[in-house]
């Protein structure tokens, strides 16, 4: 069961073929073969542009040499091959671009990192920075596609827009264009809705798991005026890491170190666990320095066991700890002890001891009072204690 | 960009190579090419089966001579391999079992379903049957290793297990070990629970969606008890379609239909949707002839224009409708306008339609009014009307 040039795959899928089933409705796409991913260059990046609603751009190195890494920039070819033929009638054009070969459009077209995928829709450019696998690309793309401002009608829609606490969410009241007065809610999904152009009153500002929310400064507000609000407050004091992005939070380090919590929404404790935490940054919303990023492992199943092995934790409860994102060197909270959850408060006396440096990656590398067990995955390779 | 042999492949994921970050902490595994999936037959599978917790066998026909199935073969095993790798610490035995050769084996393990995947815990077998991609049997794989009983310690732990609606949960009052009396829930998830031989009450039996639960009769309640009302009463008038059992949810159809409604929980028009969805349920919850099959377009992107294809529907909407599974035909109820969704009455009325005959996927096809037009996803394919 060798196939070496598969080494590189991380996650596969496919259909079950072998079930034989007799009853249609769910059958997963098998890539046709077909080319729709185009090579970009300088002839023609322009006609690309105009014809499509939606462009999406893979700045890319050019083709390795080593034929290891060849088969890599093949797998990436061929998500995008796959998800183009996914999208195939949603009017989204794909396309490579060598940073090498097409240097020039790529800077006409302002594309810097290169690895990046560059989504161009109308006049702006959405960069994404997630997993880039078939699923969460598509997923993305369809989720740029649909409008991202919502007409709030009824109270059962006002439910909806306070449950998606996880999102940074904007909400205004303004006059509609039939002349009555709306409520008009939208995720800041990397642009801000054109509807923002008509007449408001006030546009509100929820903070990720945030209850209360904030007044974006300014009247009358300008697009200009909320994007700069919206970019200054990005960061927040609570963040859920998500495929879509995850590279992007995990690159938005503070002075090096993230801290990083561990909770299953699911699973009694780790909801427990999560209404801590939110306690927690709602306590400490104005504090600039705090930033945590919650990772529910149920949406990463691939990483789970590669994040027990790298931090030495048991990955079915709850945890809190501090990485060092340069060496993934990390120290977590002693929580070994089910039914005795840190309170908030407790936790905040932990985490001003993260801040102000008392518990930190490094100490733990000289005490080597605990025995390192690679095969144990219980050991917890923490020092912080109350 | 042409390769054939991938093109059996629906789902590919791999890690951003190309993005060349410095941090680290969101290393995406690759198969490192290692045999871990073992070759099950007469002479290793009793020893297989005690070496293991957890024992996980692809039961599936011999390797094909067309070289196109036999690279969906391989597609599997690797499937398998990665995830035999990731969860590698864990205790899990992987193995093949040929439907040809080794069928003396197949019958003493009471393999049934080629294409099949089982898994073997202490003295249970439960089937998987759902997608079979890395990420999903990596998290169903988890979710067996898990305890599937929780202990209910506080009012935070209720609020969870009462958000968990979308599962069958059971819960009693029981005598623990420690002779106080605990609140004990469980996730009644393909086995029931040692913990149920201890002493108890009484149990309560939620279905998914259910406010109220149902008393699981008889006193004193055996193990086998429990089993039985749980799959007597498994199909719930609301389920919802998930990876780790979409195949075994879709081939336990109504006569050969399923009502499928889509609903976004994360749009408001779905989620007031399916509030709407809900009610309907909880008024027919005694109604053995239906059970909707709720289909949250967000878990699976890669068939979201597929059933946009199939079925003729906008699902950036919610949408309702019946679809018959031996051929994917379907009708559909309009609900074109935004601002108007059914109420849990209507809805019920055009229920009864269906479950009477009256509105039916065959009278569509002799209606000729609607012309198709495959190219806009736009036009609903319905003769459902209030």
């Amino acid at each position: 069961m060798q196939h070496m040039w598969l080494s590189l795959l991380s996650g596969l899928c496919l259909n079950l073929v072998f079930l034989c089933s007799a009853e249609e409705g769910l059958e997963f796409p098998n890539f046709d073969g077909k080319d729709r991913v185009m090579d970009i260059n300088e002839r023609n990046y322009k006609k690309a542009l105009k014809r499509y609603d939606l462009l999406c751009l893979f700045y890319h190195e050019p083709l390795p040499a080593n034929k290891g890494l060849q088969k890599r920039f093949q797998m990436t070819e061929l998500v995008l091959e796959l998800t183009a033929q996914v999208l195939e009638n949603k009017d989204i054009g794909f396309g490579m671009v060598d940073s090498q070969k097409d240097v020039k459009v790529a800077k006409k077209l302002g594309l810097e990192e290169v690895g990046s995928l560059y989504v161009f829709k109308d006049d702006r450019v959405i960069e994404f920075d997630g997993e880039l696998s078939a699923d969460t690309l598509v997923e993305f793309l369809l989720d740029v596609l649909e409008d991202p401002v919502e007409m709030i009608n009824n109270a059962m829609e006002v439910r909806a827009f306070e449950r998606m606490e996880e999102d940074i969410r904007l909400i205004g009241y303004f006059k509609g264009e039939d002349s009555c007065y709306d409520i008009l809610a939208f995720n800041f999904f990397f642009k801000v809705a054109k509807h923002l152009s008509l007449k408001m009153n006030e546009v509100n500002f929820y903070e990720p798991f945030m209850e209360e929310p904030a007044i974006v400064p300014g009247r009358p507000l300008s697009e200009i005026d909320i994007v700069e609000y919206v970019t200054q407050h990005r960061r927040a004091t609570l963040r859920k890491l998500r495929a879509e992005n995850m590279f992007e939070t995990w690159e938005d380090d503070m002075d090096g170190i993230h801290i990083v919590a561990f909770a299953e929404e699911e699973d009694p404790d780790g909801y427990e666990f999560l209404e801590i935490l939110k306690d927690v940054a709602r306590d400490n919303t104005n504090n600039p320095e705090l930033s945590i990023v919650w990772i529910d492992p149920d949406d990463f199943p691939l990483l789970t066991t590669y994040w027990e092995k790298t931090f030495k934790l048991d990955l079915f409860r709850p945890q809190i700890g501090v990485v060092n994102v340069t060496d993934a060197d990390s120290v977590w909270l002693d929580m070994s002890n089910d039914e005795d959850l840190p309170t908030a408060e407790e936790l905040e006396d932990w985490i001003e001891d993260v801040l102000s440096g008392r518990v930190n990656t490094e100490d733990d590398d000289e005490s080597a009072d605990e025995p390192e067990n690679p095969d144990s995955l219980r050991d917890q390779d923490s020092n912080g204690n109350f």
